[in-house]
């Protein structure tokens, strides 16, 4: 990755040697602390570090020939020197915060190395979308590479996106100087079947040496699952059970082993190392999804780490797959995720292993944070006019566009609704007899209406249906852009006229998340880039969220992670029913079906 | 890599998937062994590989539906299927034979990649010599990837080779197919004072993505030895000490333990795993140099594992640094060093994994070696007439040309003489006193001469000095070709006579290594490529070996590996004192030394 921040270490190398070997001085030197040694696997008192050009010139025990007048000295005072932490999967957009927002939440937690996969803005704006990622991430202080999306739509003639992602569009991107590699190779029943044009994705990546990411979203370890790895992908953080991290490892890929916001999956993987003994070089550690509320009140690897050892891992082995095993997978280890010399300078000073407090945080051989506080400035790229509207209804939409017509004559219909399950993604295909009013299909009791309303194109396009499970009491609608995967905007409410406030009211800031009740807008987080992101502070987004949750549950909605059950409901990609641009989509069969299954009256 | 046998990994994924998926039949699957799983460190009994395309497409515990009625069948009935064994580093020069060879002659024993730095051809030919060597490596039926030479001359100054390598000829290289990274950078010294020709090296190799090779071959894990490291060398192979293994693991290095014909460097470093419990991830063994007799008679790297195993390393862990860690190291990890999906198909087949005779090998999809019995063919490369014609002497030698003139009116002189050390490297710098008669000095009693003879541009000079130790009884002279590192043409004789006869033998037949004695040739190897290596069989050049062995005993010559201690006479790396085309070499001092210390009667 190139970077105007830091010289590639080919580059640094006459420094390097020249101050390691006491002819010049380094920039940074750290004194008298316990190097953690992630290639050894060792804990190693006493020692020092001397930083020159960002990158570790010499780890022993002395540095005092590296000191010179202007050499900065920090006293490590018998603290752990670990190497900073390596995200190896993630979702910059989950945090619904641009990567410079992301990086600045980040950084006090010690994570200085993030593998993201911008696959939400490649749905809403394409190539474009993802170099605009890309080229933020390379101004950060840390180091936040981006995996080039590969399914995007995820599910081609089941969903309209914004863009679609083509083999072409891979080939190009593998030539940026921030690509490490591919995004999750979600189409797992496409590779299966040979599908042309995925293989073509997964051979461009090849080619140019770099990664392919995975992405098994079953349970199946047979032949199916057998006939994926076989197509290329590398890693996968799908798995759920001890049996799926052991039947990747086994296979040759790396288990990533996930705690995001809503992914609790390393306690039931971790004891393939713990308890079965497997070898762990390769097992790595990662987020995938991060809301900005984990990030604000919990924190980010470091959690994600704590949470590995409480589960009985070894700190060290633990500490290798959020640093030198992530490094390796992505053919970085000469590179950072380790204090060794030629390395990027990335360091974390913590007095426990366990805990993890992050007392300081280098990167590049710049102290980020102290004490929980970031210290360096994250910058943004200008986002262009049509990034911050990209929330296209083409009209002002009204009551009407929410009507659900019922069949000529009809008194009560049998209606096929969208069952919310509570903590899970897949949803349920259920049915409802439901009244005919006026000619209408009216939702009552626990059914009320979805709808998912094209907003790439301006076609002015509204896919009316049904859902169950969020509870809502009295006129209520929530509106949102984050609507995975094709992110047009989904609306669920109890009042057609709510629901076209919150439509509109969405169009109005360019994107976000809206929740109207009796006729007034009771919370609302603003994310106009791409109809995803916010430029704001993680604290403020996160508060926005906050309270968007708070009123979600005072207007009934009980849900754990309501918002998140919300943005999932047109993901066509996970059984049962789902919504699209296209229809009801049956994802058990991949089709289009009817909302009217019969009429009963 | 590119190679005629095999299609990429991305080429072959369509089929790979196909066969995994039980839609298109393998090319051969083997049955019912003992899959040993060097990712998990697992053995796992009871499964079935299936292959295509020269790569792995399934491996699972029942590969019934990748049968077809072309598809080979080989029954492991419970036997070890192992990856092939990977070489992290070594000359096939110091087989004394060709890349073809030197393949066909450690296939059966299981060997099926190897890392190979042509650093003895690159003395002699050059570029060219090494695009030669390269050229031929892809030929094979098993995997040899090219490290391209750093040091020709491996001591600027004190040694004139055919050709140099210069940092242009490096960069040119790293675009080759089967260049890996760049061989040992032996000029440690070089590396610590910065010399910006060797640092520009490293830089074009880290600017290919490839591996820097090292080689530090000091005791001292001080200051020059952290700023060598600094430099950016990913390995080491010169450690000889526990404390030197895990020096180089700590520092981020991968330490490569050798057995080679004459390194035993494997019992005294592995206790850095099996005792201090290091993790085994950065070790990786490597043979660097073995003789033809060795590897006719004892085996290659299975002799290593064998012999790691032997000095009570985990029979796992071993082959993982003979394999996958060799792979990691080179980012071969998704094409090699392991039985996984999409790998090359390097298959042991073994009843045994603590001696591990080697039943099977399959490489690359194809059975190439059975029960000691290779199966497949080795092609040579066309070598160009020049490549067959590198002895160029200018002149027929005479007895005159080994005379040694004393200084006007001396009788007696004391003289500088190379001491060889029996089983080491280094010579001792020693005196003698000798007389003088008809104007020139006469070696006598335990010293005899030696004469370094110009053999690449025809100059016809002669280097005349004294050494100790060989033990020569009568009118003996042996001559080498090999002569490490700039391959002139080394003389050691107890007889002008028989060293003229000698020397003009070896311009006849191209070079290699003769024995005259009492005015008969008493034993020849012909080495007619660049005067470094046979094309014919190991089994023929070992025999010759071990003949010419067997004539220097005869002659009176007691040491150990005395034809090695012959061929490293001139290796001004190595102190005290040595040979040169410059003189006589002071190695502690780096500069030529007069032969005549004072005049003594």
């Amino acid at each position: 990755m190139e970077s105007k921040h830091l010289k590639s270490r080919a580059d640094a190398a006459p420094r390097l040697v020249a101050v390691a070997a006491g002819r010049e001085p380094a920039d940074l030197v750290i004194r008298g602390g316990i190097w953690v040694n992630v290639q050894s696997r060792e804990l190693l008192p006493g020692h020092d570090i001397a930083i020159a050009e960002g990158r570790i010139a010499y780890v022993g025990p002395d540095a005092s020939h590296c000191i010179g007048e202007d050499t900065r000295i920090i006293e490590a005072e018998g603290r752990y020197m670990l190497p900073g932490l390596c995200d190896g999967h993630m979702h910059v957009e989950s945090g619904m915060l641009t990567p410079a927002e992301f990086a600045r939440a980040v950084i006090a937690h010690g994570t200085t190395t993030m593998f993201t996969d911008p696959h939400e803005i490649a749905n809403v704006m394409g190539l474009e979308g993802v170099r605009l990622m890309h080229d933020e991430a390379l101004m950060q202080p840390v180091s936040i590479f981006t995996q080039m999306p590969s399914c995007a739509p995820s599910a081609p003639g089941l969903e309209t996106t914004g863009f679609e992602i083509t083999p072409a569009d891979v080939a190009e991107a593998m030539a940026w100087p921030g690509i490490i590699g591919l995004g999750e190779m979600m189409n797992f029943p496409g590779v299966i079947a040979g599908d042309t044009g995925l293989l073509e994705e997964m051979a461009a990546t090849q080619r140019a040496g770099k990664v392919v990411g995975g992405h098994y979203a079953s349970p199946d370890l047979g032949r199916d699952f057998h006939a994926y790895v076989a197509g290329g992908p590398a890693d996968d953080h799908e798995g759920t059970r001890e049996a799926d991290a052991i039947a990747r490892v086994r296979q040759g890929m790396r288990a990533m082993l996930r705690l995001g916001s809503a992914w609790y999956d390393i306690e039931s993987q971790i004891t393939a190392i713990t308890e079965k003994g497997l070898d762990p070089r390769n097992f790595i550690l990662c987020t995938d999804d991060c809301h900005s509320g984990t990030l604000v009140n919990e924190g980010h690897m470091n959690r994600a780490l704590r949470h590995a050892i409480a589960c009985g891992c070894d700190p060290l082995v633990a500490l290798q797959m959020a640093t030198i095993n992530t490094a390796t997978h992505f053919g970085l280890e000469r590179e950072l995720g380790s204090i060794a010399p030629g390395r990027r300078a990335d360091v974390i000073l913590s007095p426990d292993l366990r805990e993890l407090p992050v007392e300081m945080v280098i990167a590049r051989g710049q102290v980020v944070a102290e004490q929980g506080r970031v210290l360096v400035d994250c910058p943004h790229v200008d986002w262009p006019d049509h990034a911050r509207r990209s929330v296209n209804l083409g009209r002002r939409l009204a009551e009407g566009d929410f009507e659900i017509p019922a069949p000529v004559g009809a008194n009560q219909v049998r209606a096929r609704v969208i069952g919310i399950v509570e903590n899970q993604a897949p949803t349920k295909a259920l049915s409802a007899d439901l009244p005919v009013i006026d000619g209408l299909v009216e939702a009552e009791g626990e059914t009320c209406q979805i709808a998912l309303v094209e907003r790439h194109r301006g076609t002015g396009q509204v896919v009316n249906a049904f859902v169950q499970g969020f509870g809502y009491r009295g006129r209520v609608a929530l509106a949102s852009t984050v609507a995975h995967d094709s992110h047009h905007m989904i609306v669920v409410g109890t009042s057609r006229r709510e629901m076209a406030l919150a439509a509109n009211r969405l169009a109005e800031v360019g994107g976000g998340a809206v929740l109207f009740a009796e006729g007034e807008e009771r919370a609302l987080v603003e994310l106009p880039i791409a109809g995803l992101m916010s430029d704001e502070h993680a604290t403020s987004v996160a508060a926005k969220a906050e309270a968007l949750g708070a009123a979600m549950k005072a207007a009934g909605c009980q849900l754990n992670n309501a918002y998140m059950q919300h943005s999932l409901l047109a993901l066509v990609v996970i059984p049962e029913l789902r919504i699209s641009d296209k229809g009801l989509i049956d994802v058990t069969r991949f089709e289009v079906t009817d909302l009217i299954e019969s009429v009963v009256g």
